[in-house]
C-alpha cells in the first residue's frame, strides 16, 4: 500500500499554505508546478497506519505546546502570546487557528489586498515586529517575497526560519536562537516515525537546490545520515535514486519517475506537491479518503503543529530573556593612571557601549529606549507595567555628614559602590543620580558627574543639555509665568463681555467651550455646556481669576547663572499698558516644576501635579491655579519626554539613570521617582539601585525618606552615610575651609584629635538614620592626604557608634576595584532586617511637623516662626493644604541654621523666617534663613577654560 | 605523482592563518589534530604544474585586483580602502601583506594579547565596523570565537565569510551581498583549473559537518556536482570514497585513509591540515620541496588571494553604494479624505518610517547619524567631506508674492514638491525648512510645519523641542548675556589689581594665563606670557573691558511669548550693587546666534562668528565682542549639538532638514546654509534640494541671494514664486484681510477682475527674481473657493510676465501627486540656463546697498536716513563694518514700508529709523519702521486647546 503525503486541496495556493508554510520566498517555479506532477507516495513503512500515527503525533505535539505554555503562563499570567499571520488573499488557516487555540495561542490573521506592494508588507512586518505580544510572525506564501521583506521579520520571531540570520545560525549549529522550518521538522518527524534516521542511511533530496533543503541536508546530516541534494536535471539521477532509502522529493520530476529506479525498500517524501496532478496506481491510497472532509493531509498538519511548536518556543525564550537574571554585562576595562588626570582627560579616554548595546545588555527593549545619540537614551515608562510582576531589587540611599563648602564626594561615592557592584561582583546594580543644572557648569562648580575613575560618561554629555529635559522645564515654567501676567494684563484692561467673546469666539458661526474651559465650568460649579446661556454673572466668575499681583508666587527661571535677574521689574514696555511689576527669575532647576518632574508616578499624575500648581491667591485670598489658567495640557505637552529617565553610563560601562534635579535649597534634592522605580524592576530581586540625597543627611536623608519615599511608597534598605576625614577634622575644630583658598595644614597632616573630636557629627547622623529604622554603613571617602590611623579610627568610631559597618573606599583613585569593601558591606546590611518608618504623620499640625524635624533631626531646642511665617502656616491650612509633608530650606553646611556652628550644636531655637508652598510638586516649605535661588557668575568664570576644538571636537575645561 | 596541498609549516596555527584563514570560529578539535594525519595529497590530474598553475591562478587574481581597484580609485582618488586582521598571537601574514600592497589595499594588522576577553574582542571589532576606511575584517582564527564576536563583524565587512548572516545569504543565494568565504573559493578554483567542477560529479566532503562545509556543499551542488557531507564514522565510508571522483577532507581520517579505498582517478584535496603529521609514500610529492623557503602552500596562497578578491569586492560595493543614484526609497501610501482633516489629525494618522530607515535610503552611513528618539536624527556634517567630489543637486528656492497677514503657504508647497518629487516622479529630492519658534505654538499661531496632506511628521515633534537646537542657543545667548552684566558688576566695583588677582589667580603656587586669555593679551599687543610680568597700564588694558552700558545691543532671550518682558529693569538685587539697567527679552530666534547657525560653514567658522559677535562698545567707542569676553569657547561647547542639521520627513516619507530659523523680522529669515550642502551632496546630480525664504520674494528672497548665497557661494537654479488667488485679489483692491476675521465675499466668490489687477504684484515679484537672473516658476496655491478661471487667469498672466512657467498646486488637498506640474515644471527649469549674480557689490558704502536695495527690488524713488541711522551708519563703518551685506528690517505685508499699501507702490522714500548690526553674523540690517522682537500671548492662547491624552500620549491642539 502506497500512500501520498503530499499536499493536496484546492490549488496550488492551499497546498502550499496548509502543508508548506516554510517555504514561502522560493522561486516561483516552485508553486507553478501543479499540474504536471507524478504520482508519488510512501511505501511500505510509513503506510500502515501511518496516516492515524501522523495524527498521532500532531496530538502530542500540541499538547506538549499546551502544557508548556500554560507553565510559562503560572508565573506570568499575563502573558498572551500570538502568532501572527500575514496572508496576501484570505487563504483557510483553520486547522492552525484550531491548533493555536487549543494550546492558547491568539492568531492574528492579516490579510492584505492582491496588489500590496512591498514598501506595504514592510510597514505591516515593522507593526508585529514591534509588537511585544507578537512571538512568531509568518509571512505569506503565495507571493514572491523580496530578500528586503523576508529579512525584515525578527529573527526571534521568524518562527518559519526563513531568515538569512536564521538560516546562518541553523547552519552554524546555533540551535539555541535559530527556529528549524517546521516543515523540516515535519519530514524528519516522518522519518524518525519510520526509524528511518539513522546513522549512515542515505538520503536524497531531490528537485531544488535552495534554501529549504539547505535546511533539511544540514539536520540529516547531523543525525549522520549521508544526503545529497541534486536535481533532476543530473546524469546520475537514475543511479542516485537507487541508492537511496529516502528519496525528499521537492520538485516535480520533469519526465516522471520511474518505479524500477527505485530500491524496494526506498521511502519516498514528496513534499509541498499538490495531488491534483498525481497519476493514480492500483496500489495508491488517497490520504484523503483515509480522512474525508479533511482539507489537509498528514505532513500539512504536521507541519503546521511545528509551526506552534516553534511560536511556543519562541514565547518561552522571549520570557526567559524577560526574566530578572544577572545582567550579562560586560563592563569596560579601566586602567587607572596615577595621579589622577582631571575629570575630562578620564571621561575622553574611555569609549563607552552604545547606549542601545548597554539597554540590551539590562534588559530592556528595543522598543523601551529613545537613542539620543550614541551615548545617551531616554527609557519609557512602558518597563514598569511589562515587569510588573517582578520584585523589586534593593534600595540604597546614599547620604554624607555635615559636608564642608567643598563637598564630601556622594556622587562619587555612589558611582564607586555601582562600579564595583556590577563591574567586579558582578551583581546588578543601578545608579540613579539628578541631572546637573548647566547654569554652574560655566559659572563656579564646574561639571557633576562623580569624579576620577568612578563617574558618569561622557561626562560632556551629562553636564550639557543631557537630552532636554531642563530646557524643558524652562519652557513649560516660563509658558506658565507669561499666562499669568498676560492673563493679568487683559482681565485688566477690558470688560467682561469682550474677555468672554475673545476666551470663547464665534468660528464659522459656532460658538464653543473647549474641554479646558468646559473642565473650569465644572469647577465653578457651572453646568452649562451653551456659551450663549451663561448669565452675566457666569460670565464674569468664567472669565476673570482676579489675580492678586502681589501675591505671585512663580518666577521666570533659566538654566543660566544670571545675577542680574535676582530682582527685576517686568513689564514696562507701552505694550503692557501700566502693569509693570516687580519679580526675579530663579535657576531653573529651582523651578516647582522641576520637584514634580522628580516626584511623580506618571503621565497623568504629573498632568494632576502640574494643573494644582498654586501661582498666587486671587483678591479673595483663594488659590489661583495654573489649572484656573487653561495651561495643564500645555505644560504637560512640553513635559512629556521630560517624564523618561535618560540612561547613561559609568566610567566601567555599568548602568544610571540620570533624571531630575529638584534644587535643594528649596526642594527635596532627590533625583526621580521613576528612574528609582524603573532602576528597581530592571535589577530584579537580587539587585541594588543606588541614589543620593542631596546635602547633609539631616536635609537631604530627611526630605528623602519623608517626602521622596513616602510618595513613591518605596522603601529603603541601606544608607550609605559618606564622611571624609577632612569635614571630620572641620567638625573636631579644625580651621574654616573655604572654596578656593588653600587647605591648613591640619588638613593635610594627621591628626588624629581632630579625626576623634568631629566623629561627634557622625555618630549624629548615624542616629538620624537609625530613627528611620535602617541600617547604615559608613563610607570614608579616602583622599591622598589620609593616613591610615586616621582612617582606620574614623571607621573604629563610626562601628561603635551604630554603624552597620564602616569602610574606606577609593574609587576616585582606582574605580570601582576601590569600592569592593564597601559594596561588600552594602550586601551584608541589605540582607539586615529593617524596619522602615516616617518621622512624622501628614496629619500633625503643619508647626508640629516642623518642630517635630527640627527638634529630633537637627537637635534644636524648638522652633521660632517669624510673624509672617505663622500666617502663612494659616493661609496654607485655610486653603486645605495643611496635611502636606514638610521640606526644610535650611543650610547644609551645619545641623543648625548657623553654617559656622561645626559639630552637633545643641541648645539653638530655629527661626523659621517665612512658609512657601509647592502645591504641585506636594510639599510645604519653610525657612530658615535667605535661600539664594539665583547664582552668580564670579570674576573668573569657568567659562575661561572651556574650549572645543574645531577639527577633534574635543572639549576642554569642564574639570 | 601526488601532490599535496595540505597546509604545512610551523605548527597548527600557522596552518590554519595561512591556509584557512575563513575557518575560524570552528570547534577545537579541528585544529588540535595536526599530529595524528594521514597522508593525503592530489593525485594525478592536478599534479602536472599544479604548483605552477596555482601560482599564476594566484597571480591573475592579484593582477585583476589591483586593476579593479585602480579603476575604483580613477573616480575616487582619496580612496584607500583597508583590510583589517585582527589576531591573537602574532602570526605571519607576511604573503597577505605583499599581495593586499601590490594590489594597493593597506592593511591593519592588529595584534591582541593571548589574554584578550571577548569584550576587548568586540571593542576593536566596533572600531574596526566603525572605521570607513576598513573595508574587510578578518578575526584571529586561533581563538574559538563566541557567536557574539563572530556575528559582530559588519556582513558587509565580512570578507571571511563567517557571519551568520553571510552564511544565510550565501545558502539563499544572494550572491550579490555575500561574500564566498575564501576557502571555499580557493577549492573550487582547483576544481575548475582541473575541469573537475562539472555536472553530475560526485564530491565527498568529509570530516566535519559545519559551516564551511555547508558553504562549499552549496556552492558545487549549484554547479550541478553531487555532494555529500559526511563524517569518518559512517558505516558506508568505504563505499562513499570508492563512488566519489573528488573527496575533500577537512579533517583527518581517525584511522587513516587507504588508498584502495578509492578510485583511480580520485582527486583528493586535503584541506586545512598540516603536513607535519603526513605519511610519506613514493608517489607522493611535497609541495614545499617544489617551491623550496615557501612558507606557504598553493591552496594557502590562493585562500589568501581570494581574501583580497573579497576585500575589493567588498569596496567595490561600498564605492557604489556611496555613489550618487537614485534612492531606493519607499514612500508612504497616502489615503487623503476629504474634507481635510487638521493638520495633527493627518500627522497622526501616519506612521512615520523609523529615521534610521530613511537615512540609510537616502545614503547616509550610520555612523554619520545620531537618533533622536525614533523620528528624529541629527546628521553629522562629515558627508560633506565624504561627498566632497559628488556634484551637488539643483537648488530651488521658494519665495512668495507679497502675502496677506493669512501667509499664502510657501510651505505647504515646499512640502507638495518634495512629495511630488521624490514620491511621484521617483526624483532625489530633499526639503530644507526652518525650525518654527516654540514660543508662537502656545500662542497666536499655532504649528508650523507645511500643512495638510504637505507637511513635516510627526508634526508634534516639529513643533517642540526638536534636538533643541534652539534651547541650546537660548542658552548661549544668555550666558554671553549674564557674562556681560557680572564683567560690568566685577569692573566696576573692583580695582583693577583685585581683579587681576581674581581673573588669573594663584594655585598651587602657580599663576597661568588661561589659553583664552593669553589670546587677549595677543589682542591686546602684549606679548608676555607671565602674570607676574605685566606693567600696570597692562593690568588695566587686561582686566577692564570698560564696557559703556548704554551701548549695549545684546538682549536676553526666551522661547516664549512674554510681553512682559519687552521692557524690564534688571540688577535691582541689593547683591547687584546699583547696576540696575533697562533692557529686554527677545524671542530666541531673534538671537544673533540663530542667524550665525544659519550662516555658518561649519564648527571652526562657527567659533570665528561666535567669537566676533559684538555686544557694547567700550566708553572709547570701539566694539566690544564675545571674544573679548573670553566666553566664546563656552559658546561653541553649547552650540556643537545645534551646528547638526536634524533629519525628518514628509507625510509621504521623503527627507527633509530642519536647521535654523532666524527671525525674518531682524534676520535673513532663511534655513541653514548646511542643511542645504548636505542636501544638495546627498541627492547628487539629477536631484533637487527645495527650500525657503521667509516672507516675500522682495525681502526674503533678496536676502536669500545677496547674504544667504553670497555667505555659501551655492548657485540657485529656479525660484518657486508662490501666489494665492487670495493675495492676489487683495492687491487688485479686493477688502483687508485681518487674522481672526471672516473673509469677505469677494476672496470665497469668483472675481476675475480683482485677480487681474492684483497680478502687478505678482509680475513685480517675477521681475525682482529675474534681476538675480534666475527662472521663475510661479505655483499658484488652489484653495477650494478658487474658481477655474480665476486659476487659469493668475497662471496666464504669470506667464506673460516672464514666468518660464505658471500652474495650479493641490498639494494641500492631496498631497504630492497634487503638485505633479509643478515638480515637472522645476525641473523643466531647472534644465534653462541660468545666471546668477548679487545684486550690489559688497564694496559700495552701505547707505548705497541700502539704496540699491530699496530703488531696485522696492521700487523706492529713494531712502531717508534718521540722524540715529545716518550717525550708526558712520559708526560702522568707523569700526571696520562697512563691507557686510544689508539685512532688510522691513514689513512683509507690502513692497513698500506701508503695511496698508498693497499692489506696486511707487514714488515712496523708504525711512531708514535706524541701523544695528550683526557682526557675528555678518550683517548690517537697516530699520524701516519699528520691528518687535517679542511676541505676545493673546487673550484666547491657542493653549487652551492643547491637552495630552493620559493614556495613549496622544496630543491633540496643535493644528
Amino acid at each position: 500500500m502506497w500512500m501520498s503525503l503530499a499536499t493536496r486541496g484546492r490549488g496550488a495556493a492551499v497546498a502550499v499554505t496548509a502543508g508548506g508554510a516554510t517555504w514561502c520566498g522560493l522561486p516561483a517555479g516552485l508553486r507553478g508546478c501543479a499540474q504536471r506532477v507524478p504520482a508519488i507516495g510512501i511505501k511500505d513503512e510509513l503506510a500502515p497506519g501511518s496516516g492515524t500515527r501522523v495524527k498521532r503525533s500532531v496530538r502530542q505535539i500540541i499538547l506538549n505546546c499546551k502544557t508548556e505554555l500554560a507553565d510559562l503562563q503560572k508565573n506570568e499570567p499575563r502573558f498572551h502570546p500570538g502568532l501572527a499571520i500575514l496572508q496576501i488573499t484570505d487563504n483557510d488557516i483553520l486547522e492552525v487557528k484550531k491548533m493555536a487555540a487549543e494550546v492558547g495561542l491568539h492568531v492574528v490573521h492579516i490579510c492584505l489586498p492582491e496588489e500590496t506592494a512591498t514598501g506595504e508588507l514592510l510597514d505591516e512586518i515593522m507593526k508585529l515586529n514591534d509588537d511585544p505580544k507578537i512571538r512568531g510572525l509568518v509571512l505569506p506564501h503565495n507571493l514572491i517575497m523580496s530578500d528586503a521583506a523576508i529579512n525584515a521579520v525578527l529573527p526571534e520571531k521568524d518562527v518559519d526560519g526563513i531568515t538569512d540570520v536564521n538560516l546562518g545560525r541553523l547552519v552554524r549549529g546555533n540551535f539555541n536562537e535559530c527556529f528549524v522550518p517546521p516543515a523540516a521538522s515535519a519530514i524528519i518527524e516522518l522519518l524518525e516515525q519510520a526509524d528511518l534516521c539513522a546513522f549512515g542511511k542515505k538520503v536524497l533530496i531531490v528537485g531544488e537546490n535552495g534554501s529549504r533543503e539547505a535546511a533539511l541536508q544540514k539536520l540529516l546530516q547531523m543525525k549522520g545520515m549521508v544526503v545529497v541534494n541534486c536535481q533532476w536535471q543530473n546524469t546520475n539521477i537514475m543511479e542516485l535514486c537507487h541508492q537511496s532509502d529516502v528519496l525528499v522529493v521537492t520538485s516535480p520530476a520533469p519526465e516522471g519517475l520511474g518505479e524500477d529506479w527505485l530500491k524496494a525498500d526506498t521511502t519516498i517524501i514528496a513534499y509541498n506537491l499538490p495531488a491534483a496532478g498525481f497519476t493514480s496506481s492500483s496500489n495508491h491510497q488517497d490520504f484523503q479518503q483515509d480522512e474525508p472532509g479533511s482539507s489537509h493531509d498528514g505532513i500539512g498538519l504536521l507541519t503546521a503543529a511545528m509551526q506552534i511548536k516553534n511560536t511556543v518556543e519562541s514565547s518561552n525564550r522571549w520570557l526567559k530573556q524577560q526574566q530578572h537574571k544577572k545582567w550579562n554585562l560586560r563592563p569596560l576595562k579601566l586602567q587607572p593612571i596615577s595621579p589622577v588626570p582631571s575629570d575630562i582627560e578620564i571621561s575622553r579616554a574611555q569609549t563607552p557601549k552604545p547606549i542601545d548595546v548597554l539597554a540590551k545588555e539590562i534588559g530592556l527593549l528595543q522598543s523601551e529606549i529613545e537613542a539620543y545619540g550614541w551615548n545617551k537614551a531616554k527609557v519609557k515608562l512602558s518597563p514598569l507595567d511589562r515587569l510588573k510582576e517582578q520584585p523589586d531589587g534593593k534600595y540604597v540611599l546614599v547620604a554624607g555628614i555635615t559636608p564642608t563648602p567643598l563637598g564630601e564626594g556622594k556622587s562619587t561615592v555612589t558611582m564607586g559602590l555601582v562600579q564595583a557592584l556590577v563591574a567586579h561582583l558582578g551583581t546588578n546594580a543601578f545608579a540613579c543620580v539628578r541631572q546637573p543644572s548647566q547654569g554652574p557648569t560655566f559659572g563656579v562648580k564646574g561639571g557633576a558627574a562623580g569624579g576620577g575613575y568612578a563617574q558618569v560618561i561622557p561626562m560632556e554629555e551629562f553636564n550639557l543639555h543631557l537630552t532636554g529635559d531642563i530646557h524643558a522645564i524652562t519652557a513649560a515654567n516660563n509658558l506658565l509665568a507669561a499666562a499669568i501676567d498676560a492673563r493679568i494684563l487683559h482681565e485688566g484692561s477690558q470688560s467682561n463681555q469682550a474677555l468672554y467673546n475673545r476666551l470663547v469666539p464665534t468660528i464659522n458661526g459656532k460658538r464653543n467651550f473647549s474641554s479646558i474651559q468646559l473642565a473650569r465650568l465644572t469647577r465653578l460649579g457651572i453646568q452649562k455646556k451653551d456659551p450663549r446661556q451663561l448669565a452675566p454673572e457666569e460670565v464674569s466668575k468664567f472669565v476673570r481669576l482676579d489675580i492678586d499681583p502681589s501675591t505671585i508666587t512663580w518666577q521666570r527661571v533659566l538654566d543660566t547663572n544670571d545675577r542680574f535677574l535676582r530682582k527685576i521689574t517686568i513689564g514696562q514696555s507701552n505694550t503692557e499698558k501700566g502693569f509693570a511689576r516687580e519679580c526675579q527669575f530663579d535657576i531653573a532647576v529651582a523651578s516647582e516644576i522641576m520637584a514634580i518632574l522628580a516626584l511623580t508616578n506618571g503621565l497623568a499624575d504629573m498632568k494632576t501635579r502640574l494643573g494644582r500648581i498654586v501661582v498666587a491667591n486671587d483678591r479673595k485670598g483663594q488659590p489661583v491655579t495654573a489649572e484656573d489658567l487653561g495651561v495643564t495640557g500645555a505644560l504637560a505637552v512640553l513635559m512629556k519626554d521630560a517624564l523618561k529617565p535618560t540612561l547613561m553610563q559609568t566610567l566601567e560601562g555599568t548602568p544610571v539613570f540620570v533624571h531630575a534635579g529638584p534644587f535643594a535649597n528649596i526642594a527635596h534634592g532627590s533625583s526621580s521617582i521613576l528612574a528609582d522605580k524603573l532602576a528597581l524592576k530592571l535589577v530584579g530581586k537580587e539587585g541594588f539601585v543606588v541614589t543620593e540625597a542631596g546635602f547633609g543627611a539631616d536635609i537631604g536623608m530627611e526630605k528623602f525618606f519623608n517626602i521622596k519615599c513616602r510618595t513613591s511608597d518605596l522603601k529603603p534598605n541601606v544608607v550609605v552615610l559618606v564622611a571624609t576625614i577632612r569635614a571630620l577634622k572641620m567638625h573636631g575644630g579644625g580651621p574654616n575651609v573655604t572654596a578656593g583658598k588653600p587647605l591648613s595644614k591640619e588638613y593635610t597632616e594627621e591628626n588624629l584629635k581632630l579625626v576623634t573630636d568631629g566623629c561627634c557629627n557622625l555618630q549624629k547622623q548615624i542616629e538620624i538614620a537609625q530613627l528611620f529604622g535602617i541600617p547604615v554603613v559608613v563610607a570614608v571617602n579616602v583622599f591622598k592626604t589620609d593616613t591610615e590611623a586616621e582612617i582606620n579610627l574614623a571607621c573604629q568610631i563610626a562601628k561603635c557608634s551604630g554603624a552597620y559597618d564602616a569602610v574606606p573606599c577609593n574609587h576616585w583613585s582606582i574605580g570601582g576595584r576601590g569600592s569592593l569593601q564597601l559594596a561588600e558591606a552594602v550586601r551584608q546590611a541589605a540582607d539586615q532586617k529593617s524596619s522602615f518608618n516616617y518621622l512624622y504623620d501628614l496629619k500633625m499640625p503643619i508647626v508640629e511637623k516642623i518642630r517635630t524635624i527640627a527638634q529630633k533631626v537637627y537637635g534644636a531646642k524648638d522652633i521660632e516662626l517669624s510673624p509672617q511665617a505663622q500666617s502663612k502656616v494659616d493661609l496654607y491650612i485655610s486653603q486645605g493644604f495643611g496635611e502636606l509633608p514638610i521640606c526644610m530650606a535650611k543650610t547644609h553646611l551645619s545641623l543648625s541654621h548657623q553654617p559656622e556652628c561645626k559639630g552637633v550644636p545643641t541648645g539653638f531655637v530655629l527661626p523659621i523666617r517665612d512658609v512657601r508652598a509647592s502645591i504641585g510638586a506636594g510639599f510645604i516649605y519653610p525657612l530658615v534663613g535667605t535661600m539664594s535661588t539665583m547664582p552668580g557668575l564670579p570674576t573668573r568664570s569657568c567659562f575661561y577654560d572651556i574650549d572645543i576644538d574645531s577639527d577633534t571636537e574635543q572639549i576642554s575645561g569642564l574639570f
